[in-house]
């Protein structure tokens, strides 16, 4: 096989059969084919597609392109959980320790962020002590026994994607259903649960600007989780504005224990509820969504799911008392009020803005090697919809310096679109594709 | 500026201004924008072209990577010919001491040939003690003394060129309009002639299928030509069977040899006239076609354009006596005829099929590295029309042993259709375009 003649065919907008495309996956993920023939084969998927067939084959060649995880050891349901990314997403915080009071095993290998706020991991790393290098065994163990893992690669998952996702990223090839769906399913799939959840953002803070477009990457992403044999769920969820208030690492593990100690009960409670009932129902824990709603609802009242995450974090060497005393979290020193310049109604908020304002004050990453300041960040107080008198806080500003602050301020009030009149309402999950 | 930037506004149909095309050529060339970001690139172009101002801009850019030929010191008229290339094409062995002899200044920088047969410089290379590796100086005092020189590069000329086709040749992306146009034009304008005339073939044997799609080929080059400043002209012409009768190194110098003395008036005589009268009228030297024709032939008739084949190859230490004693040339061992299986009309032959053929016999290269015997080929008879009788010859085939003989002959049968009624005959020459 020649891979030249394979783009060719791509190129003509053939179909390629599952040897082709393991001869291309493999082949690349070794090294034999080489970046320029790789980049070029992805533009020409970019512009000719794929059709369902050719991306459960890419799916599936990319899922075994490294190690699987075998969880058939650990009892009882395993489930996972995946987003395709927004600003505020402090969903897994929440989430997780809610199913995993229920019984469901959640194992999650997460990645550094690399954009507006840290990923999962640096966002966990607020917890004093806590590690995100246990090694295999610990993180089986802790499956087993605590129910959830939440830690950086203890193996060698999905190296094709790796290597994939750095070329599409450099060579604009980023944005191709069968491309993005292979990446996210090939990765869920070599994680090894048994149930797939996957939260698909869309609006102007999100990588698909339109419902649209969300639900036809849904409906893949569900439609390749079935045919690999995993019970595969996705719900399309409003990313026009950021998720719950938090913006930045240690504030968002501050909003999701308020959520799980009942403080909230926003837009992220909203969607870890919905969430979590497709979990239950598909695990067959629940018979009915009202049930499995009533179930997450209680592991909130009962304190259940707090106590989960308390357990979690001592598990990986955290110190659980910082769970229950968010004074133990870091703190950043200069806290900065953005008063509203006139009364009226928050229209509009730009979600990629406010990241980029936390991202500016130091709590993501610009490139690879930048160090994360983990206390730093904003605090939205008034969302899509909400009246605002003239002087009264849109937001406060958490930065390491006044001058920073004063930056941050001016920054999110260009984000923030005040109007006299209110908005029309837009429903915060658009759909649930199973 | 950002190559990724670049390549997605491509890819969404965007237009790329100068600087930006020129920041990619340059980029490239200089190896700043890798390979992988490169053929990205063109696989977008690929996809979604570029148009008359961008196409310009692109053959600018590539024509200005490396040295240019500087001319100006050279008296009279300087013309170039290309030929998209075809199997049996000897054009330039006819045409360049035809015009030169009419005080056309040819200078002709060349390559080998990779495929079915040789390229000019192997060809040349029948003659005994021909060089084609002639340093700038004695190319320039050739080009103003003789008139005519044929010789590999003594420059740099469109280093862009080089390593973009070396990529596009891997990556799918060859055919591609303003790709192709700006890859011969760049060459062409750095070469440095005032008149430039393309013959762009059309049919099976050739790269550009229809005569619908040479036509698009041709307009494309003449306006860049125009708009560089140079007088251009296209002329497209039938490859759907070979060019001329001979395919092989040493025959087709041959055919040469004896188109020059007269002896042949067929498709490749038609072919130098139009391409000599393109360039005579262009340069001013005749004041209709009629004329041009006319003095073309009489070099034929005088034996002028011999004489000037003779001067050219002794000016580069070749044997002028090779001209006129052809049994000097290099010859194969083994002739053997293909005999006609049934009586009828030739309908149809494989151009390409015969290229391979001759290819097979080890007239031409499989690689870069394959030597080139230059004796073997394949000589036609029949052409496309030609009444043939049962156990007539359609084809001698020219080889170094027996059995490879044998073999040619079974694959150039393979190539040929008898049918019992004639075909309609087919304009040899489609269309001029200026």
């Amino acid at each position: 096989m020649l891979m030249t003649e394979l783009i060719t065919k791509k190129r003509d907008g053939g179909k390629l059969s599952g040897e082709e495309i393991r001869f291309i996956v493999d082949g690349y993920t070794k090294g034999d084919i080489p970046d320029y023939q790789m980049s070029a084969f992805l533009m020409a998927v970019f512009f000719q597609g794929m059709d369902r067939e050719e991306t459960l084959e890419l799916t599936m060649a990319m899922m075994h392109s490294g190690d699987t995880l075998d969880l058939s050891g650990i009892s009882g349901v395993k489930a996972d959980k995946h987003s395709t990314g927004g600003v505020g997403d402090k969903t897994s915080l929440v989430l997780v320790p809610m199913v995993a009071s229920l019984g469901v095993k959640m194992a999650k290998m997460s990645g550094r962020g690399l954009g507006h706020t840290g990923g999962t991991l640096d966002k966990l790393e607020s917890f004093p002590g806590f590690n995100i290098n246990i090694g295999h065994e610990r993180f089986m163990e802790n499956v087993e026994k605590v129910g959830m893992v939440i830690a950086g690669q203890t193996a060698d998952l999905d190296p094709a994607d790796k290597k994939m996702y750095a070329l599409r990223d450099v060579t604009g090839t980023v944005n191709s259903i069968p491309l993005i769906v292979s990446s996210i399913m090939s990765k869920k799939l070599a994680a090894g649960a048994d149930v797939i959840v996957l939260d698909v953002k869309t609006g102007s803070g999100s990588f698909m600007k339109t419902p649209e477009d969300a639900h036809v990457l849904a409906s893949e992403m569900v439609e390749i989780g079935k045919l690999a044999g995993r019970k595969t769920i996705a719900v399309v969820t409003d990313m026009d504005q950021p998720l719950g208030s938090a913006v930045g690492n240690a504030l968002e593990v501050k909003e999701a224990i308020a959520t799980l100690k009942g403080e909230y009960a926003g837009d992220l409670l909203e969607l870890c509820l919905t969430l979590g009932t497709c979990i239950l129902t598909a695990a067959g824990l629940a018979d009915s969504d009202a049930s499995a709603r009533a179930m997450l609802q209680g592991t909130i009242d009962s304190g259940a799911a707090l106590e989960k995450l308390a357990e979690f974090v001592a598990a990986q060497d955290g110190d659980p008392n910082s769970v229950y005393d968010t004074s133990l979290l870091p703190m950043a020193p200069v806290h900065m009020e953005v008063p509203a310049e006139t009364a009226g109604y928050v229209s509009h908020l730009d979600a990629l803005g406010i990241g980029m304002t936390s991202l500016k004050l130091g709590g993501g990453r610009a490139t690879k090697e930048s160090d994360v300041d983990l206390s730093v960040g904003v605090v939205v107080h008034k969302k899509v919809g909400d009246r605002v008198a003239q002087g009264e806080s849109l937001a406060t500003i958490h930065a390491a310096t006044e001058e920073a602050a004063a930056a941050a301020v001016a920054q999110y009030r260009a984000c923030v679109t005040v109007t006299a009149q209110a908005p029309d309402p837009v429903p915060f999950i658009k759909e649930i594709v199973r």
